[in-house]
């Protein structure tokens, strides 16, 4: 096959499922991974999209993932949610403690929740989207494995620390943003190995701590946070918030525990709801509407709000569909059970 | 006067008294401000030392400062408490609010504080590393004119909207850093206009929309935000989190109210605060350990935590005093009554 292939959402959607059920996942934990892959896919994220389904069946062969965890919630503050995960991925402990967070958001103004002992290979923005969906401010923070120095260093000590960030928009898709605090996403040089070519010689360094455009010695190496030592100090905010903070994993330590199979992080994430109804009372409508007047100073002078090509994406791939490369498709359909 | 002027910090808490005094403020707000300006200057912070003695003055003197306000606290939801600054600096506001937030943090795990209605020119570190010194992480957010255009344009939209961030180290300073979304702090483009320097031309454009070195161009044009379109998304969260969510103003908001005196920005400040107990329970000194292993990978390979520098300078200042520069020395005794 050598042609570019057009699936609807659902047969991602099933092909998702189809493969994450044949690699062994439970059927809850197949379906809340397989929606933020079909998230991924319908916005044009593809390095959040099914090319995901590689790594995830990657980490569970590896035995890294509990396929079969069933995440317990509990509240060990009044504001406070936590999820254990119990070794599963990230997507149902979020799923199972997103109500709770909610509840407590209304209730007490702001809430935390806190995902511990989770296996992470997702974005974030599906989370704090939903949250935004439903009204409320979100932010969601999580360390990844030890592969970005700090500035001023070449040895890795951060993880690709995330953060996303969700304010609502009433009658439509919310402000969303959802960046790593390293120079690129991971995939992105992951992606750029399989394609065989150079990455910019300021996203990272060699094993040797000499700048390289060799995505693989970077891979090997550290990656740079972005923004100097701003990125850099945001990333260790996200290590001590979702790790010390939780009772957590640094990124350092989940490498350690990883011990050379190559899975996916296992640790934890921080996510803040803020219930804008807590400052505003009934005047939220009020206050939203000038949020909206920056949004419109913004886009009307040309620039960009994030994720705004994400929503144009999500719009073309609901009318037609996507189109995943022959080679991915290939090792995907590879894994698809009696292929 | 042509020579540095060397000063004890308590010479400067006398000094910074005196002038905010004899510029009408209120006993309780000129000891408030005045111990933000003694920290700047003790940590080696010269934007924010005494320097800002002449910026208090001046918003002061075009009468954007209620002089005498008295801060009124509110606690809108559980978790959540509200300080409306009535129009004064923010600095007493906060004292007003932040055992409140302190007490709610420990009651509930999370708790916010938002300032409304205060006029800012301080840096926000001195806030979270009060709280992170009583054992708490905290977060904080302000906005400020609207001088900084988002990635993408050259139109002002945000303001300098720094973020700062504080967490404990039980036996040691508190990690904090403090940094503006702004690709620098406004503050350092005035410093370099009064010395007639130039600055690099990648922190601004011209009224125009032209990339320049000249700094008073870039004071009436655009700044930029740090890290391109990761650091303009932040800018905008800030925006959100201190402007509309708490009922405040966005700075384009502020920049019009000021309605050209050039004082110092009006308008809200966001303060989050967590309890390490909340999630950890009786294990909080076991997890901050951990954090510590984090800092010691990032100083062990000769990388910078942030606020170092500012410890390092704090420790000299407290033996040696600070000195001041005389052409500045000359501006601030020219505004000490009798003089």
């Amino acid at each position: 096959m050598s042609e570019d292939v057009r699936m609807t959402l659902d047969a991602v959607r099933t092909l998702a499922r189809t493969v994450l059920l044949g690699s062994g996942l439970s059927q809850a934990h197949a379906e809340a991974v397989a929606e933020t892959m079909v998230a991924g896919e319908r916005d044009g994220c593809a390095s959040h999209g099914i090319y995901r389904l590689l790594v995830a069946a990657n980490s569970i062969a590896k035995g890294v993932v509990a396929v079969d965890a069933d995440p317990v919630v509990s509240e060990p503050a009044p504001a406070l949610v936590r999820v254990d995960g119990g070794g599963g991925f990230a997507q149902l402990a979020f799923e199972r403690g997103r109500v709770r967070l909610e509840e407590k958001a209304h209730g007490y103004g702001i809430a935390a929740l806190a995902l511990t002992n989770v296996v992470h290979f997702a974005a974030l923005w599906p989370e704090v989207e939903a949250l935004a969906e439903r009204g409320l401010v979100a932010l969601a923070v999580t360390p990844s494995h030890a592969w970005v120095a700090p500035a001023g260093g070449t040895v890795p000590v951060f993880g690709t620390n995330p953060i996303a960030f969700g304010w609502p928009r009433p009658g439509d898709h919310p402000f969303v943003f959802d960046f790593a605090t390293s120079a690129v996403a991971r995939g992105e040089i992951e992606l750029h190995r399989r394609a065989g070519r150079p990455v910019p010689d300021d996203w990272g360094y060699d094993a040797d701590g000499k700048p390289t455009t060799d995505a693989a010695a970077v891979l090997n190496g550290a990656m740079r946070t972005f923004g100097g030592h701003k990125g850099s100090a945001l990333a260790a905010m996200v290590e001590l918030l979702a790790g010390p903070l939780i009772g957590d994993m640094t990124s350092r330590e989940s490498l350690d525990a990883d011990a050379a199979r190559g899975g996916s992080p296992i640790g934890g994430e921080l996510i803040v709801a803020i219930d804008p109804a807590g400052f505003l009372g009934d005047a939220v409508a009020d206050h939203l509407a000038r949020a909206e007047t920056m949004f419109a100073a913004i886009e009307g002078q040309g620039a960009r709000l994030p994720s705004q090509r994400r929503y144009a994406a999500r719009a073309r791939s609901l009318a037609e569909g996507v189109v995943i490369p022959p080679a991915l498709y290939r090792d995907i359909m590879a894994l698809v059970p009696g292929e």
